[in-house]
């Protein structure tokens, strides 16, 4: 910690710190909530904004000057990841509030059986004789084993043995009421709990993803939601994408405790405010089951994930695992079991496993697609009984990262992009002035590029000269498409959507869609064979598939097929707490899934190639 | 806490309190190590003494007058369950330094098979290649399996995770010199542990008895034994045996808490200095196995023991049951992995389970009786492939409780006696001046009396007048046996065995005795059919078999096929850390030993009374 002195008031923080120190490294040890850093200090997503109010730092950067806007920098906006503490004196800076985030918590694929997990029995025992002497917790065992539960494993807190000993202690009103009556909670053929009186249980599901966070407050016995958290990822201020962490993680051994410590203490802090905002205990919180993707559980448990970054991409662990919460350094839980879903390789995490779960890929006997796009493009294709999947480096340009206005899906942002008569119209979440463009308008952005002609096949804007409309401008020195202009915006600056920015769409659906190329001719099938496509993860529940056809996002008519399905890594870590038979179903699809590393296939070059143009092939 | 204000200073005390408060509570809150008080604070025993320097207590009561002699009561010697707190002003009190006792920690039964519970495989994985992508984790398990060693559990601390997360890491040399190869530690089929270089693992050993703790400290990979603690059980200060101290918890809630918090801190102790003798790490300590008497075991995880305290003696749990620490109060020791050997009964505990284990008497084709001998007498009976088993309430007697100068095994106890020329002949322990008579030496002063003549079958000493000898004194207006006159003695007093002490005796050999008889005839076996007899216990350890047989305590010839075992309940104790099957075995023993519960035997009451006599019936 390079941190001298620390004064905080709302938003502005005094600091003085050893000369040298990069204000971004400052911020990121400030753990200040929504601040993010997506490129994770490599000066080049222009995301990592502060305001300069007192003080001096290092003159304005090359960096800066083209990532940022003039009227900002004369307004002392800077991007920490390029500045420097100068001297010991303190500076006075403004870290913008992170506007809310709209993210997709729930999954339009419910459940379609319910194998309860969690039982609650009432059973009565008598106090014994002296023909039978069996000790209390003998007798209630017996008695579940008389209910057709076989094979009991009993496996509880030293508390269940302090119920049970208040049999014989007058002060419980309940005994005296009903002697020898019990409220037993079973998960699975495990006896968990005893209890006097009827009691609630809890449990959580968790889904970590490398943009948001979503945590479900579950009543087990009936499998309400009772309440449902989600936020972004705080980990975001070390690096918007999985590899800029990782990166981060091995510039020095402790950070990737700084990571874990972050996951962990946000889904504790959302756990809590749950249990708050449904004004019940926390104290019958059973479980907590958390999906995401593989290097999101390595940060959780504070596993080295030096070995995802690079080839030959090797993961610490894959399997289903369990914990104690107070192991993973959980405060708030301290004795639940934390269960972890199993990931598929590397690239393929258990959100995977959990989306092939929850859209029964596995048994589909037309061949069906499951593509979940975000920083990654992870994608399965189903087809009579086996499963093949894949994962494709698509960047974070659908997250709003490496877009010159792009944003997460926060008020303000454009989510929505159609020209009608010759003029732009869009539409923003929230009704707000417009301040960025999110992931789904970059998708229309982009198809409003195409279809009108406004750029070619290769994905080179038209200038102003060759194709003329309002909304084509310069930016840059490059012809870009005008979104917003001064008149609509706040800050004096317009939205543009630029050249550069469609480079970057270019790149990423070329990833996914010759990453779906891939896996057809793995299976020899082409993309009219293709039954049905589900698009899950926040990003795909917004988008418009008809654009995403249109970019070639989806390639053929892929398009024509496509469900929306919502947040489906929650929807399995739900599934993995409710229903009995989920870890064992989990575990089937973990050992029949069959990954494909694209990176060692000449055949995906040659389709991320053909799909990096826009239009028929 | 009825203390107001206490300075403390060596075994001096400077204590205010509410007035009206008992003064054995006071001290009993202190938690002064060694300070006992056997019959709970019920006045019976004499033995919660402590001297009154300065300030006012209530008068001496009768009990004190009848319990104490006259010079020790002009010294100012209390008994401390006898005073009460008169005013707010101070009181200055000497509680005496406890001695040290001697324990039987081992057994003679060493283990005949060795299967190891505990493994350590060295196993080399390669870093993978874009032709196996498998987990770390994944390869580290399919090579264990390709042992031969199937159904592997992970169950680890996440700590493993970051271990094996070290791979890839070049700062852990030992990865640079032998990239891939790991060590790993197996419990049964159970992934355990992870490391890099050959590790030592540590497990613990524990006996819970009533009177003494036994912790050993052991290599789990070859067994060896690194060393062993042993001390008094610190429960004693609410009582010597099992019955005062369920009182104990019975007069409040808390107090439950109080024998847990006592036993749980003793044991802690006990570990971490038994790791500091040894110049060894905690951190690999993996596993500790309890074994204990039922009671003992309740008070370890703060169990309501109200159930065992009455008929129809309904423990809580009886079932092999594992914790971690943290979750039953461990400090010391915060992630081990604690694990209750089972219990038959109320009664016959996981001392006794381990006992038939480690005697084999589950699997004995002659007769064979397996005797422990304390404050309870535990007893089972294995004959042809049946094992019967029961519990006495001996008393404490043997303990040296109730015993006018009884005590335990410490140094100066007089722990031999015989008659050699008309004179008393004894040793103490240590060689040191006598202090008083321990259970061995109860044994030889009552066979003393008896086959002397001095006392006739029915247990009355005869007066001086009709059996000369100059060790028949007078005691309490009752004839007695002079062990030690006062020139012998440091403290002015002599040491005596008294009419009553043998009335104590008579009371404690008839209830062994009258089990003994109980179960053989519940199998139809006579005392001669017995062919052999193991004594185990620490006092059995010690007494001289030939006077056990002729005061009856060992009824018929027994005393001739008898057998001193040693600690067989820190044995099993032991076996189940360090032999695979042992867990197994002892449910077998479970399940196999039939209870028999004397209290609702006519039978049992005959021979109890027919054994109360001395001599042949």
């Amino acid at each position: 910690m390079s941190i001298l002195t620390l004064i905080h008031r709302k938003d502005e923080y005094i600091v003085t710190a050893i000369p040298g120190t990069n204000l971004l490294n400052i911020i990121q040890d400030l753990e200040i909530p929504g601040f993010n850093a997506p490129c994770g200090g490599k000066g080049t997503c222009g995301k990592c904004r502060i305001i300069l109010k007192k003080g001096v730092l290092n003159p304005v950067t090359e960096q800066e000057k083209a990532l940022l806007d003039s009227p900002d920098i004369a307004n002392g906006i800077r991007m920490a990841c390029c500045c420097t503490i100068l001297k010991d004196s303190p500076i006075t800076i403004l870290v913008p509030e992170a506007a809310e985030s709209r993210i997709q918590a729930s999954s339009t694929l419910l459940m379609e059986q319910h194998h309860p997990r969690f039982r609650s029995l009432r059973i009565a025992i008598d106090s014994g004789t002296l023909n039978d002497q069996r000790s209390s917790l003998s007798k209630i065992v017996s008695e579940i084993n008389t209910l057709g539960l076989n094979s009991i494993q009993t496996s509880f807190n030293p508390s269940v043995l302090h119920t049970l000993g208040s049999l014989t202690n007058p002060s419980q009103e309940s005994t005296v009421n009903h002697p020898g009556e019990w409220h037993i909670l079973m998960d699975k053929s495990n006896l968990k709990d005893i209890q006097h009186t009827k009691t609630m249980y809890y449990g959580c599901a968790v889904d970590i993803g490398t943009t948001t966070i979503v945590v479900h407050l579950v009543n087990l016995l009936d499998g309400t939601i009772l309440g449902t958290w989600s936020g972004l990822n705080e980990q975001k201020r070390y690096g918007a994408d999985v590899i800029s962490r990782i990166q981060f993680c091995m510039e020095q051994r402790e950070n990737t405790g700084k990571l874990q410590k972050t996951i962990v203490n946000q889904i504790d802090d959302a756990i809590k405010s749950l249990f708050i905002e449904a004004s019940i205990p926390e104290e019958h919180l059973q479980v907590i089951t958390i999906a995401g993707n593989t290097t999101m559980l390595h940060f959780l448990t504070g596993s080295d994930t030096s070995g995802i970054a690079a080839s030959p991409f090797i993961p610490i662990f894959t399997d289903s695992l369990s914990f104690s919460s107070t192991e993973l350094g959980f405060s708030a839980i301290p004795h639940t079991k934390i269960e972890l879903l199993p990931s598929i390789a590397a690239y393929v995490g258990a959100d995977i496993s959990a989306g092939v779960s929850v859209t029964n890929l596995l048994s589909k006997v037309s061949p069906t697609l499951f593509l979940d796009i975000g920083t990654n493009g992870e994608m399965a294709l189903g087809d009579n009984g086996r499963v093949v999947c894949c994962s494709t480096a698509a960047g974070p340009a659908f997250e709003g990262a490496n877009i010159r206005y792009g944003t997460g899906g926060i008020a303000g942002a454009i989510d929505s992009v159609k020209l009608e008569n010759g003029k732009i119209l869009y539409t923003t979440i929230g009704n707000k002035p417009p301040i960025g463009i999110c992931g789904s308008g970059i998708i229309d952005a982009a198809a409003l590029l195409i279809s009108s002609g406004a750029a070619d096949y290769t994905g080179r804007i038209e200038s102003q000269e060759n194709f003329e409309a309002p909304w084509i401008v310069v930016f840059d020195g490059a012809p870009a498409l005008l979104l917003a202009s001064i008149d609509e915006t706040n800050n004096g600056t317009p939205i543009v959507f630029t050249q550069k920015d469609l480079r970057e769409v270019q790149l990423a659906k070329a990833a996914v869609a010759g990453g779906i190329r891939t896996l057809l001719k793995d299976r020899n099938i082409s993309l009219d064979d293709v039954a049905h496509v589900y698009l899950a993860g926040g990003f795909g529940s917004y988008i418009n598939p008809e654009n995403a056809g249109i970019i070639g996002l989806l390639p053929g008519n892929l398009s024509e097929k496509t469900e929306t399905a919502g947040n489906t890594s929650g929807q399995g870590a739900l599934r993995a707490l409710l229903d009995k038979n989920e870890f064992d179903n989990l575990q089937i699809i973990q050992e029949n899934c069959f990954y494909i590393e694209l990176s060692a296939r000449a055949d995906f070059q040659q389709f991320y190639i053909e799909e990096m143009y826009f239009g028929d092939y």
